[in-house]
């Protein structure tokens, strides 16, 4: 259920980090053939193409909702300020719909795209289902730079809409006659499992102790808030092309690796990223204890900085000790090793694009999102 | 998303109110052809019979979960301690499950029946996580004479266990190949979105000004809340059995009119319920000033007691006040009001149900449900 290029968080592409940039060669660029690597602008075309497929969709779905329900649900999704008014349109990139769009061009043509719609709008509702519940289980009151659906309905009414979200995204799927509706749905139900079992070890992980936490740990936990949802909506995309299993599950795998990736990336960035960029304070993780993954890669690390860090991040946050805080994980090797699993997992990802995708030049959307999606910190 | 049979606000079968008892003469009973009108130890029978049924399909699917899902789950569920340990067995009635299956076995027979039986754990599914989330959202701390789960594990976790409870009962509808399962996926969600919307409208009027209460809208909440999952619960089961979409109608008419009736007999219990068989203080209602259907049908009441009582209610709660609070609905024609109502609701849904299943014999294990929730008053 984490933040996934929501624009709270959200670098501009290739936004440099506040000191020293981390060194691009570790990401692997799989070679294509017919044309150069992809650049966010092939992305921006990908998304902007998607959101405009998916939100008549979406909005749709979202007028069937009756009043309440439907009010907070316009607000959440930007349509609209509290007070009813239509806003000049703050939505979120809607990178999930067009990775489910993309996977079903990429392995089923147009015709394939056109079928996936639903399941798109499905997955985006599911995505801001769990963003209104993260909202209120961690007490966070801005996103997308409005203040959070919970702080302007209140506590209960972002956890009904919420609950209505993820009824009507499942009901899309439960009306689509497509014949890969049934699987879908079952795969977006069992992935909502999997983001409230992440959520939850997430949650149970930042009350631990700094010397209780595992990296194992963190990385699947990582995986099940980050990278289920995006492998899901790949997958999806997938069914709706008629995909075998094999590719299925390849299209699922990329999606988790690429999520994972990002998420490194997003954690590298919660420490050393821009303020100026980011829009939030320098080191803002640091500040809050956040048992991020250059954080507990660098606190089980054996080294004496992280010890250091340990100790550190047992006290209450001070703000002259941040700098101090920020130079442990990276003596301690927190933040070579985020990069240098950052670019480890987009190779995953490549290399299960390949799988499922081998047509390069089908693939190249997909390339073109993952890429967009982890290049913020090159 | 009201609380219906739930163990700590029910009264044992027949158990008379604190007070005089209500004119059982009110209730009418539809004549039964070949047999008595049904009694506490028929409707004890159909629900044993279902639960043993829909138990095995309901322990599977929470089986299914991963680690802290299912932990927590097991535990709202009755079937464990907080430390995981086996519990003596603490489970609800189960009378939705039973009004699936007995629904199913009324028009479509023992396959009918059998086949709906993931119907049946879907709707005790859906219902416990409205449950989990209600008690977050009110603030309850006992359900079923145990702690509520958000008291054991935290908001957070009973958030995400009401959350992946909703994806189970879809995934179930998701994966059964049965015919009817896409249609009931669908009237399931849109349950779902009823239901939220009901526990927003109950929300709200709660912290409306007591003479800003209409009695309608309290009427429609009521039948959102309470109304609508019971009625969905009757409709499944008609799905499963392959009737026509009057049936299907008929049948859900039925579960809302039975719920309604229920919901009143539960409003005055709340009011004039005796202690020691509610297990709750006496007008616990009254004691926190709950908008409940007799106390807004005295309140719109336009007599002098109304006035009273719209003063009363303005007054924090005081012990030495709550007698003639009472009295004041009762004096204002609320107590009168909501046994009439209910008795019109009961007779309501026997038209439905003659309408949904014209043979008396076989329409008997949903009459004997329908007089069971509704009898504690009689």
């Amino acid at each position: 259920m984490a933040e996934f290029m929501t624009e709270t968080k959200q670098c501009p592409a290739g936004a440099p980090l506040a000191g020293d940039p981390p060194a691009p060669a570790d990401r692997p660029r799989p070679a294509r053939e017919g044309g150069p690597p992809p650049d966010g602008h092939e992305a921006t075309a990908v998304l902007d193409r998607a959101r405009g497929e998916v939100d008549p969709e979406l909005r749709a779905a979202v007028e069937s909702l009756p009043g309440a329900m439907r009010r907070i649900a316009r607000y959440h999704f930007g349509w609209e300020h509290a007070d009813g008014t239509p806003t000049a349109g703050n939505a979120g990139k809607a990178i999930r719909p067009a990775l489910v769009l993309t996977a079903a061009s990429a392995l089923g043509g147009s015709g394939a795209r056109t079928a996936a719609l639903r399941a798109a709008a499905a997955v985006e509702l599911v995505h801001n289902f769990t963003l209104l519940h993260d909202d209120v289980m961690d007490r966070d009151t801005s996103r997308r730079h409005r203040p959070t659906a919970w702080t302007v309905f209140g506590v209960p009414d972002a956890i009904l809409a919420g609950d209505a979200l993820q009824a009507l995204a499942l009901r899309l799927l439960a009306v689509d006659p497509h014949p890969a509706s049934r699987a879908a749905a079952a795969r977006l139900a069992d992935c909502v499992v999997e983001l409230c079992e992440g959520q939850h070890a997430d949650t149970a992980m930042e009350e631990r102790a700094p010397d209780e936490v595992r990296l194992d740990d963190v990385l699947v936990m990582a995986e099940a808030k980050t990278g289920a949802l995006i492998g899901c909506a790949c997958a999806l995309g997938g069914l709706y092309a008629g995909a075998d299993d094999e590719a299925v599950a390849a299209l699922d795998a990329f999606g988790r690796q690429a999520g994972l990736a990002f998420q490194l990336i997003d954690d590298v960035i919660g420490i050393w990223g821009d303020p100026e960029r980011t829009g939030k304070p320098a080191g803002a993780d640091l500040a809050v204890r956040k048992k991020s993954l250059p954080v507990v890669a660098a606190l089980t690390s054996g080294t004496p900085a992280a010890a250091e860090l340990a100790e550190l991040y047992g006290r209450p946050y001070d703000e002259k000790d941040l700098e101090r805080t920020a130079q442990a994980v990276e003596r301690a090797g927190g933040r070579d090793w985020a990069q240098v699993q950052a670019a480890d997992r987009m190779s995953r990802a490549m290399q299960e694009l390949v799988r499922a995708v081998p047509d390069p030049e089908a693939a190249g959307g997909l390339l073109a999102l993952a890429e967009f999606v982890t290049r913020r910190s090159s």
